[in-house]
């Protein structure tokens, strides 16, 4: 009747990074094909004041892994944010979808009403766990996910929308 | 205990919809300031084999109609798909908005296991509720609005993340 605060992000972050993964192997052969340096799509970004690649694939994987740690209310794992090529950061999306995998149902399941403290734009806050999920880490967390891709379909890289959903 | 069908669906798509209005407010603002034709963003892709602003945000629309009424074993409404103004997507998302606040919780609770047939990638495929909401509506929808922002990130419109996630 009801779904669980678990079904609501660990496996739908889960599916979605292993989808990134793919994404980014896809752009790794395509630099590779094309002659171009991988640093060129690490380092690409839509706009001079966005976050370039590599930024938004971290940014996406702390959602990732920020998410259901808060929820089940243990420690968030800290990352070095120093990823330097596309191994790097397959690395990271491998090391959150290993972490997303510590956790069970009954860890996260009920955690809809607990309060979460966190920082929003430097503003501390605190809000219920549903609300943090569904309003707050879900929709950071499709931002940078959708801006990778958007950054490397921009670059030329051949990708389709099947690819992106982790559908094939 | 755990969250609703409604609350995973409804009040999703109907803030992040708000937001997108309020982005594309900006962006019509923004044409208006540098003397930019509004129809140069309309057109605008981030590939030329990509949607077009316009064709983004119609997309995104029809996830965010489909899917409450799939789950609550309604038809889906028929928009003609001939915005051709920011006015015109600024009209369809608010009657969007509209369809999605005929929805009470009682119409999507219990969903989450109802079998949805539908059409993906020009297959049709059956799954479950939950499975649709979570694995197909959703990354759809926020592939379709980030993408929109993107673009008019992409040329130059002032936006921030605050805009998108609706939080101000």
């Amino acid at each position: 009747m009801t779904i669980s605060m678990y079904e609501a992000s660990v496996p739908v972050f889960s599916a979605r990074l292993k989808a990134l993964s793919n994404v980014l192997a896809a752009a790794e052969q395509n630099a590779l094909d094309r002659k171009i340096d991988p640093q060129v799509f690490l380092t690409a970004r839509l706009a001079p004041d966005m976050f370039a690649l590599t930024r938004q694939v971290q940014i996406a994987t702390d959602h990732a892994k920020g998410a259901p740690s808060r929820l089940a209310g243990r420690e968030v794992p800290k990352y070095e944010d120093n990823e330097a090529s596309f191994a790097d950061l397959e690395a990271r999306i491998a090391k959150t979808v290993a972490h997303l995998a510590t956790f069970s149902a009954a860890d996260i399941d009920g955690s809809d009403d607990k309060m979460i403290e966190l920082k929003l734009g430097g503003r501390e806050i605190t809000l219920g766990g549903m609300q943090y999920l569904l309003h707050v880490a879900m929709p950071n967390f499709y931002f940078h996910l959708t801006t990778a891709y958007d950054i490397l379909r921009h670059n030329g890289v051949p990708l389709g929308k099947a690819t992106f959903l982790g559908s094939r």
